[in-house]
């Protein structure tokens, strides 16, 4: 396996010319991680980002639990994952998780859009990182219940995604084929018919 | 009140400079909606972008069911909307509804990234749609079970945001000063040190 990354975000950035802003081409979930550490501001930056989703009635419901390299965050972080994201997430400089407030700040009713709208953020977030030439990796895979132990995660803030950030790495710096199979495999979405209805069922486009 | 929509405009997106994609600003939540069609090709590209997002297992749990002035998808999802937001999202050109499939297609598991996930795809929808020079609008305040009943969307999907989205009107069009009040009010956000942690309560920035 001697694809570089270069060669392999040729593969993955080989997408038709469609009309959209190319961030969110240049975004991608990469597993290889390079040993380069990333900048408080260019960290600032991605949050900055993270900051101006919309939300239920401005709410705001997101907050982000951030390790760099070398903290016990980092370590508890990396604790809480399942050993199939552990094997490549270790090499990650940056790994948060980012958690949402289910009850409305203002009167307490609870908030249903308060999953919906850390979604909404954490997309800024991978976005402005993609923009910035950072990778991210979010992950379903990690033990919430220790996650929210180790992390002193109130009652009360429900969980989104795990995220590894930091710059992309060669693929062959993975820990075994597999992974690197993954890493250099073309990105594949539903067609706009399965997904955009005009009635239920029946595509719009 | 005689504001234009450009100086609103410029209130709007009178942020300083932060080292984020200008389309984060670009986007904001407008009521007033000009009597301006939206073309089928500016929708592909709105959608196009919000397939594009990433989500947990590659499932993209996101339908949209998207209805353009005239049709009786418009009209279900106009009769769905509160009155508070009926009054205004009347005169945008394509309203439509987001939900989120809430198990795996591959082997039915309970997918608990349903809704995040499409609170993702839809922030690229709105992002796009901002990159383009619409404005879009979600709403919480909706008939759920009306637009479940209305719309035909089968159990096993969850709701997430009602959007109206078109070109921006002029503030003075909306139909009371409190609405007009809201167009023009400067956006506000928590600041980093409320939702970014080095550990829980205590800022990273």
């Amino acid at each position: 396996m001697t694809m570089t990354a270069q060669e392999a975000d040729r593969i993955k950035q080989a997408i038709p010319s469609d009309g959209v802003l190319p961030v969110f081409h240049q975004r991608w979930s990469a597993r290889a991680f390079a040993d380069r550490e990333v900048t408080q501001e260019e960290l600032r930056r991605v949050f900055e980002a993270a900051r101006w989703a919309p939300s239920s009635g401005n709410e705001q419901p997101w907050r982000y639990v951030v390790g760099t390299r070398g903290t016990e965050t980092h370590k508890k972080i990396l604790e809480s994952l399942m050993p199939g994201n552990h094997v490549w997430a270790k090499k990650a400089p940056v790994l948060m998780i980012g958690v949402a407030k289910t009850r409305f700040s203002k009167d307490d009713r609870p908030n249903h859009y308060a999953v919906f709208d850390l979604g909404a953020s954490t997309a800024y977030l991978v976005l402005q990182a993609a923009a910035l030439g950072l990778t991210t990796h979010q992950m379903a895979g990690f033990d919430r219940e220790k996650a929210r132990t180790l992390l002193a995660i109130p009652d009360g803030y429900d969980f989104g995604a795990a995220i590894a950030l930091g710059y992309q790495g060669e693929p062959e710096t993975l820990a075994n084929e597999e992974l690197i199979q993954r890493e250099t495999a073309p990105r594949e979405r539903r067609p706009l018919r399965e997904i955009v209805f005009a009635e239920w069922g029946k595509g719009l486009f």
